[in-house]
């Protein structure tokens, strides 16, 4: 028997025990955004350490003046393995609204959610917990099978990331040294299909802002004013409808500055995976592509950029009617950046927008919500390849090499503040619900992840 | 001493025990359009019956399928004097946002709110209790002066006007033979100004709508969907933005049909009460007239139709940020109609507007929240300048005849049900806040409002 082939089977064989143990951190409340569940996610970090202690590594939770990092070592079986540092998330996304889950969000099942095809469901289960716990239940399996890891390696788990991730740049400044490794891992991304493993090379930037319309000094009756004041709501939604052209373009002035033509080959390898507007749109119950006209789902979702509206709020949202005028209204929106398109200037062609549209007697104020610009990883680095390679061998398919639509902003502080590229690979599916009710993580996910992880381990431990 | 006078000093003499009285109903919570304040609504409507009762009335609480009706018969000094029926409501507006009142809602106070003016603050203070009271505690100084009244009285006090009304047609038509009188007195409306009391001739009718966009059919990842998925956020934005031209006028299909241009002469008269864009909007902190171009804020508020958004929701509103795009969209929109618009067919007009919208792999859902046309008073009926008298005598300034933004649906219901034509006359004034934070009713309104129908009763009482 091989160390990879034991390792295998140890997997295997304590799949049961994985299992427990990923329920028993789906079970922590570890919603970053939300203050009052602070000390849930400092639980989650602990639980964490805990785990990884057991494992031999040397691990601790770190201080932040947010929730704090898991931050873990192990030295592998010889001094001179290669290392690499390993990411992961243990913050979760809210859950409203609640009265949408089909069982509570922090009470894991495994349910069949298909003839012959079950998940593991509750908050995080695919986003970040079930994943980062692919390569935690890897690294037990090897030392099951050998006594130590085939690689060294340096593990960061975060706790903000479904929150902007404010303390980590800094804490990547300040902790360079430690982290530093040959390359990083990252398991927060998605397969092609069911059957398709895939290694993600573009992903889309982020720029979110909050602005607020301000009109009168107070809510107006409508009967008294309608007609002659100035209404918040109605501002507000010009100034989102006026966001696109009838193309589905983005209006805002120098939007597409940076935004590079995506190559025939790349576009036509695209379209060979047969991915349909009907099939990408009919697992969530739509079938007309929204956006700009002409181009394929998958070029929308993975290359070019967008604007959303991601909430909207402002005057009598309750049971009933009331006819208000509202002194405020408010909205949260976001948009995905490619190419070289620079957060900063979009964050401002946005709020100069807002401004060209406000009467003389109304003002906006804004909040910025994070901006990252968007990343291109190599297709063909030699890690890139061994990964590639040790998934095809777990699979029934050939791994792929896929855009994405997300954005994970950690990709690219490693590659400014730690000088280090990563591998995205990760066991996601599009109809896992994250940031959703009724998340999910297939459990086919969860066990063939742990064992491809097994598989790249052992690969990138290879000269 | 003549009746008159000796009513006036009874009203001057009682006043500190009218103010205590009026507090005793603002302490009830009766909002109207949260089920969980039925129990409050029911409470007021037994409290003005009790009071009613220790005035000689034969009053009583009517049930009906929502809020009761408070029903009370007063036969005068003499069988044969002249019989008015008063309407009122006892039911307030909602109170959030409820962090805006600088003293709770429901706890009122005298203050002082400019040197030398004081007011009664709190909800309902001035829509519509401490209305209803100026005339409750009228009839309390006639009957304190002279042993009785001057006209017969029937009172019709409603539980739900801030709520559509929706028992109220039916009441009438159940009743129509009990309520039936001479003309209707109405208590809802407001003055000029401080010095200027004034009677309503021209109610803008209300067309109320709820519509929900319907997108995914559950919240979308933007990273995974932004650009590709339908965003019911976007698309709400831009049906409600297009409600709206540049000039400001309603663009939904035959909008305008039934309005009808305002007289120039009555333009002129409004133009000379020397109301400006500036010192109307600029008690509310607004300056510039927002709505149609070229027209007086009078004109805008009195004469001409709108469509407003009252509320819109969707997407994540908590803190933070969430990258979600909605499943659904909605927003609460109202138009105020003049002249011979029709309710239904600016319904469907909207609806249409929505439909001819929506992206073919949208729906969306309505539901409607009351509709009434506009009503027209006549300006110099006997009745009319009887009161328009009185008032002048009352007040520092003569009585005008004025336009009204607000709608009160229960003029026309009165005339078509009833038969009957209405006297709207009222002590509201244009900074009370009525439907928003810190509602108030000047002390002048309540004490020379109460001396207002002492004289207008009097008045009224001759052939």
């Amino acid at each position: 028997m091989t160390d990879l082939t034991a390792a295998l089977s140890a997997a295997d064989a304590q799949f049961d025990e994985s299992l427990e143990r990923l329920f028993g951190l789906l079970r922590i409340p570890s919603i970053s955004t939300d203050p009052a569940f602070a000390a849930d996610c400092r639980r989650a970090g602990q639980w964490l350490v805990d785990e990884l202690i057991g494992l031999g590594f040397d691990a601790s939770l770190r201080d932040t003046p947010g929730h704090p990092m898991v931050v873990a070592h192990h030295d592998g079986a010889t001094p001179d393995a290669p290392h690499f540092l390993f990411y992961g998330h243990y913050d979760v996304q809210p859950v409203d609204p609640l009265e949408l889950w089909t069982s509570p969000p922090f009470e894991p099942e495994i349910k069949e959610i298909a003839p012959g095809r079950k998940a593991i469901t509750g908050r995080g289960a695919a986003d970040d917990k079930g994943q980062l716990m692919t390569f935690v239940e890897a690294c037990r399996a090897w030392k099951a099978a050998s006594g130590s890891l085939p690689c060294r390696i340096t593990i960061l788990f975060e706790g903000e990331e479904e929150s902007g991730s404010p303390s980590l740049k800094p804490f990547l400044k300040a902790n360079a040294e430690e982290l530093t490794a040959e390359c990083a891992l990252v398991c927060d991304t998605g397969m092609w299909d069911t059957e398709t493993p895939a290694i993600s090379v573009g992903l889309r930037g982020l720029v979110g802002e909050e602005v607020t319309i301000h009109a009168a000094d107070r809510d107006l009756h409508s009967g008294l004013f309608g007609g002659a004041a100035a209404n918040p709501l109605q501002i507000l939604s010009k100034i989102l409808a006026d966001l696109h052209d009838e193309t589905g373009r983005v209006t805002l002035e120098g939007f597409y500055d940076g935004v590079e033509h995506t190559p025939a080959q790349v576009l036509e390898s695209w379209n060979n995976l047969g991915k349909t507007a009907e099939s990408f749109l009919g697992e969530v119950g739509l079938s007309v592509p929204a956006g700009e006209k002409g181009r394929s789902v998958l070029e929308l979702t993975w290359a070019r950029p967008t604007a959303e509206i991601n909430g909207m709020w402002g005057g009598y949202t309750g049971e009933g009617f009331k006819t208000v005028i509202a002194a405020q209204a408010a909205a949260k929106v976001s948009f995905r950046l490619v190419g070289k398109q620079d957060p900063d200037q979009i964050r401002a062609a946005f709020r100069a927008h807002v401004e060209a549209r406000l009467p003389e007697d109304c003002s906006a104020s804004f909040s910025p919500h994070g901006g990252s610009p968007a990343i291109q990883l190599p297709f063909d680095s030699p890690m890139v390849t061994k990964a590639r390679n040790a998934l095809t061998d777990e699979w029934p398919k050939p791994a792929v090499m896929i855009g994405m639509g997300g954005s994970i902003p950690i990709v690219g502080d490693f590659q400014n503040i730690l000088g280090l590229q990563s591998v995205l690979c990760g066991f996601g599916l599009t109809d896992d619900r994250i940031h959703s009710p009724n998340e999910k993580y297939d459990l086919t996910s969860f066990s063939k992840g742990i064992r491809s992880w097994v598989r790249i381990l052992q690969a990138l431990s290879k000269p």
